[in-house]
């Protein structure tokens, strides 16, 4: 990819997605002695960054006169909701296979978008589902192993440089690496000297692992975590090299977690998705090795929070745990 | 009072304040076939617009060359906060006597804007306290019966007019009534064609009773409502003045609230308060009776969430009851 891609990707897009805010919360930047700016993808069509990533991948193939009648996906989560949007501007049918397991609001809300939706009891049949509809001749849009896909994930850390944002890090939540690797790029399409770390969750960390050992770590099951953007089995070779240049992925505890999404969503009064702290849980593991004042970006991901989410979330207050009143989380060894 | 009160009460406040946003929902719209703007009063300062009534009182007296050494207010909510906030600003002691009941997040909000709190195992209890405090020279800031405070939670409803909004009908949750009085003078002050209507908790309908019997109706002990904001025992004279002048009141069941809270974080994306949704409620109980489409102005009044409220809140999943998918809350008898 050339270094302007991710810039090229946002004149693509035009005016289709929402320009989202970058918040700050004076409270919280006095509790850390830092500044934090978060940028809100949950204010982004479909509640999530994904709506970049899937809209991209299709313009792209428009540009080309390759717009096709037909695209599928699978996904649990945003990226089903992202490509059911995407299709649905641009007049393409959408078929998207949900494991039983996805919410019963995020189905409702891929179908709302115009797109068919096939429930299958596992990720394989989901897989085989996929696989015949290509055969028929679906376009397939994979979450985050496509270079279309990520230079639009990317475009979200582009506008917060481009609207004012100074960060010395940038942190994003890490899934399969689709966000992470377009951030990477925006930095370098902006010659920005801004370091880069990811948060994965410690019971889904298969990047951590992948980039300690250098070579890809899969896990045989959907891992379990709160953090449901984070569930992927596996980082694809195509992110893998970007994520290999990153500064850093912090191990996210649950604990941690269920801390940062209570935190946000009481300092910013916007309806946070803990896949969302993960990557302020890794920027205040950062800031806690800080000598002098830093100025950091936390790319927050989206609002998309099912009910039984928010039951976990809010089963205990982590807003008054000792020690009293503003503890950090409890730090584990950072990487 | 002058009708250009809330005019004059906006002007007086000048920056101290957050001009809040305007909110919509295209799906929401789509869902009702009308259209529904929201202001987003969770977004002020301290997460409520108690903020600005607190203010316009110490402003006022700051204006007559009054301003007290020392406030004290007793709430068990976003009153507490508000008075905490404004004191702050205008450099005066503030103590607040809060009931042991309140949330421990509140307490400690309040406590973070510099003002003591006093926690009192009982309401008759904060009372003595207060008039304590009182007799020793502290100004007391009633949390809605007062002109100047009034005039303040009004300014919410001024800015969303003189931002665009263009209502057949405003809904504001209903408590004390300082807010709803307020709006009524804001609607007035700018003579506005609008309706104005209430939402108040079936389950402490004082101010519904007392405009049905034409006598102040008052509890004798605080009611139950997950509608934390309207747990008043009785309006005041004052506001009861203003709430005969409104176009109603509706009685929202819990099963309403918890409907609304769901469906509005869901679709806003904004942490909102049980007892904002009291004021939704409300404009989808009045809309469904409307034979055209018609453009109303919900006041979203506060963020302030506590965990417990999250807990009852999503206990059971409200978005996808029957009969699907966008079905309204259960009808009562409309008043």
């Amino acid at each position: 990819m050339t270094l302007d891609t991710v810039i090229a990707a946002h004149e693509r897009m035009g005016d289709l997605l929402v320009r989202t805010p970058l918040l700050e919360s004076q409270r919280l930047n006095l509790m850390l002695g830092h500044r934090v700016t978060f940028k809100m993808e949950g204010f982004q069509k479909t509640g999530a960054f994904k709506a970049r990533g899937a809209l991209h991948h299709l313009l792209c193939l428009q540009e080309q006169g390759a717009l096709p009648e037909h695209v599928v996906a699978f996904s649990s989560g945003n990226h089903a909701q992202g490509v059911a949007w995407a299709a649905q501007q641009l007049g393409v049918q959408a078929t998207i296979c949900l494991p039983a397991f996805a919410s019963s609001i995020k189905r409702h809300a891929t179908r709302s978008y115009g797109a068919t939706v096939i429930e299958t009891a596992t990720r394989q049949e989901a897989e085989r589902r996929t696989a015949a509809l290509q055969a028929e001749g679906a376009v397939f849009i994979h979450p985050f192993d496509d270079e279309a896909v990520i230079a639009g994930q990317g475009t979200a850390c582009l506008e917060a440089l481009q609207d004012g944002a100074q960060p010395d890090a940038v942190f994003t939540p890490l899934g399969g690496g689709g966000l992470t690797s377009g951030t990477y790029l925006a930095l370098r399409a902006l010659k920005h000297s801004s370091l880069l770390f990811a948060g994965e969750p410690a019971q889904a960390n298969d990047a951590a692992r992948s980039c300690r050992d250098g070579t890809i770590y899969r896990f045989a099951d959907t891992p379990d975590t709160l953090a449901d953007g984070a569930r992927t089995l596996a980082v694809s070779e195509r992110t893998f090299r970007y994520l290999q240049h990153i500064d850093g992925i912090y191990e996210i505890t649950e604990s941690e977690l269920i801390y940062w999404t209570q935190w946000l969503m009481h300092l910013l009064k916007v309806v946070v998705e803990p896949t969302s702290a993960l990557a302020m849980a890794a920027a205040h593991r950062w800031l806690s090795q800080q000598n002098n004042a830093k100025d950091v970006l936390v790319i927050v991901s989206g609002s998309n929070v099912a009910r039984e989410t928010y039951e976990a979330v809010f089963s205990e207050d982590r807003l008054m745990t000792p020690p009293l009143p503003y503890a950090p989380p409890v730090h584990e060894e950072a990487q």
